[in-house]
C-alpha cells in the first residue's frame, strides 16, 4: 500500500484507475480540474497542471511515493494537432522533477501507440522505430525521451505505458465505440468506413488495471504497450455493437471514406505486459461491448426520463 | 538575402554565425541576454528566452523568415545534468511555434551527438538508434521530436544540426582544447587522460558556417550531423596543441583517469552535410589549432599587460 499521486483522475482511464487503486488499499491524491466524488482514501486536488507552479506545488504538498500521470489534452478530434500538446510536455516534466525531488520512488506516465512508426503488423517496444506522424504522438514521445533521462537522474523508477485503442462505459460519444453505440440506440443510421482497419482494442477497466499493475511492478522500466496483442477489424467491432443494440440494419458500413493516410493495422505486442508486468486483460470483447451498449441504453433512457419529467 | 532570427548570438557558435550571416548580406535579429557589438544589418534583442512570453514576443516583433536557434544552457560541466535542459525544450518549442505562426519559413535548431546511442564507429542520422545517455542529450532529442512534428504542422521547413566536438578562439577554458592551450601557455603542467578516445572535432567557424549553409538549404529536412566524419585521437590533438605552444614536455598524458562510461569513439557520418548541404569544412586541424593557440597566447599576454599596467 502506497501513497499515489494520480493525475487525470476524473478522466476516462483515470476514474477507473482511482477506483482500483482505492480497492487495493492505496491512499490516493487525486488531481483533476474539478474534484470528483469524495471517499475513503482519496484526497482531491483541484488543479490545472498547465498553470505556472501548479505541478511543483502539487508534488511538494502531496509528497507521494508513486505517481500515475494520466492527464493530457484529450478532446476528441482536436487532440492530434492542438498546441496544448507542447504545453503538456513541460507540465509533465515539471511534475516528474518535483515528484522526484520530493522523494517520489516510482512513476508511470501515459504514452501512446501514436509514438510508433505505423505500418508493422505488431508494434514492439523493443524493435519498432519511433517516428510519430502527429503532433500528439511526437509530444508524447518527447515527454518519454526527456522523462526517462530525468527519472534516471533523480533515482525514480520510471515506466511508460503506451495506450492503444480503448472503449467502455462513459467514453466520449465523439469516439468510435461510444459514437456507434449511442447513435444506433438513439435510432439513427450510423455510417462507418469500410472498417477493414485492424486495431488493438482494450476495455478501459483493463487499461486502468494494467496501469495500476505497471505502477506496482517497480522493476519494469521503460516503455510497455498497454495492448492485447490481438487485431480486431473495426467492422467486426461495429457489427458486435449493432448486434447488442439489436439494430444491425442501421449500421451503414462503407458509407464513409477512410481518412487519408490511415494505417491498415495498429496492434501492440503484449509480451512485456504479459510476461514482465504479469497482466492479462480480464474483459473479453463481446462481454465488454455488451456492457458498454447496456450502459448507453441506460444513459439514453435516463436522459429521456429527465426530458419527460 | 533573408531576415534571420538568431538566438544564442553572443555564444561560441552564435558569434561566428552572426558574422557569417551579415557577411552574406542577411539582416539579423540577434538575441542574447546582453546585446553585442552594434553593426550594419544587425538589430540586438536583449532577452531571456526562458522568461514567460519572451519567445512569443520576440517572434511576433521580429517576424523573421528564417530562424537559427542556437541558444541553450551550455555551462561546461553542469550542462549535462542541469534542470535548465527541461526548460529549454519548452522555450524552444514556444519560439518555433511563434516563429511559424508569424509567417516564418525555415528553421534550423541545434542538436547534439549526445542524442545518439554511443558505441558505433560512425554515428549516422539514418541508421544509428537515438538513445541519449544524459539529460542534456535527452532534452535536445525531445526538442527534435516535438519540433519536427510542430514545424510540419505549421508548414515550416525544419532542419536539426547535430553538433559534435568543436574548438577555436574564445572557447570556454573549462573545455578541452581551450583548457589545454591556456594551461600550457600559462606555464602549467597539464594532465590529461590516456587520450585514446577518438572524437570528431570541427573548428567553431566551420560549425557556424555549416549551420548557415544548412539554414540556406531549405530542401534539406530533419537531422544533419555537423561533423567531419573523421576520428581524431584526443592525445594526438593534445600533442598538436603542445607542439604549437612549444612545450610538449608539460603535457602529462595518462595522468588522469578516464570518466566511467566514456565512449571510445564519437564520430559523425558527414554524408548528408557533404552531399546534400554541399558543405565541407575549410579549416584543417593543424591550422585551426595553430590559430587557437596563437589566440590564447595573445590573450594571456594582454592579460599580463593589463595586470602590469
Amino acid at each position: 500500500m502506497s501513497r499515489v499521486l494520480l493525475t487525470g483522475a476524473s478522466g476516462f482511464i483515470g476514474a477507473h484507475a482511482l477506483e482500483q487503486l482505492l480497492a487495493q488499499g492505496h491512499t490516493v491524491d487525486a488531481v483533476a480540474r474539478r474534484a470528483g466524488t469524495p471517499g475513503l482514501g482519496v484526497r482531491w486536488h483541484e488543479a490545472d497542471l498547465l498553470a505556472p507552479g501548479a505541478a511543483e506545488e502539487l508534488a511538494a504538498t502531496t509528497r507521494a511515493e508513486c505517481l500515475l500521470h494520466l492527464a493530457w489534452y484529450a478532446t476528441p478530434g482536436s487532440f492530434w494537432a492542438a498546441p496544448q500538446n507542447e504545453r503538456w510536455i513541460d507540465a509533465s516534466l515539471r511534475l516528474l522533477r518535483a515528484f522526484g525531488e520530493a522523494g517520489g520512488r516510482r512513476a508511470v506516465l501515459a504514452g501512446t501507440c501514436a509514438e510508433y512508426a505505423w505500418g508493422e503488423e505488431l508494434l514492439s517496444e523493443r524493435s519498432t522505430p519511433l517516428a510519430p506522424a502527429t503532433l500528439y504522438g511526437a509530444c508524447k514521445h518527447a515527454t518519454h525521451v526527456a522523462g526517462a533521462a530525468l527519472a534516471a537522474q533523480l533515482g525514480v523508477s520510471f515506466a511508460w505505458g503506451r495506450i492503444f485503442f480503448l472503449y467502455g462505459p462513459r467514453e466520449d460519444p465523439q469516439r468510435l465505440v461510444a459514437g456507434v453505440a449511442r447513435g444506433l440506440l438513439a435510432g439513427e443510421e450510423v455510417p462507418t468506413t469500410d472498417g477493414l482497419q485492424r486495431r488493438d482494442f482494450m476495455h478501459v477497466r483493463d487499461v486502468a488495471a494494467a496501469f495500476v499493475a505497471l505502477l506496482s511492478t517497480e522493476e519494469v522500466l521503460g516503455a510497455v504497450n498497454i495492448a492485447t496483442g490481438h487485431a480486431q477489424e473495426v467492422r467486426a467491432l461495429a457489427a458486435l455493437i449493432a448486434d447488442e443494440a439489436g439494430c444491425p440494419e442501421r449500421l451503414r458500413v462503407g458509407a464513409l471514406p477512410r481518412r487519408a493516410g490511415e494505417p491498415a493495422v495498429i496492434v501492440g505486442e503484449a509480451r512485456r505486459l504479459t510476461d514482465e508486468v504479469r497482466f492479462t486483460p480480464a474483459i473479453g470483447l463481446r462481454e465488454g461491448i455488451a456492457e458498454t451498449v447496456a450502459w448507453w441504453r441506460a444513459r439514453l433512457e435516463a436522459d429521456a426520463d429527465a426530458r419527460g419529467a
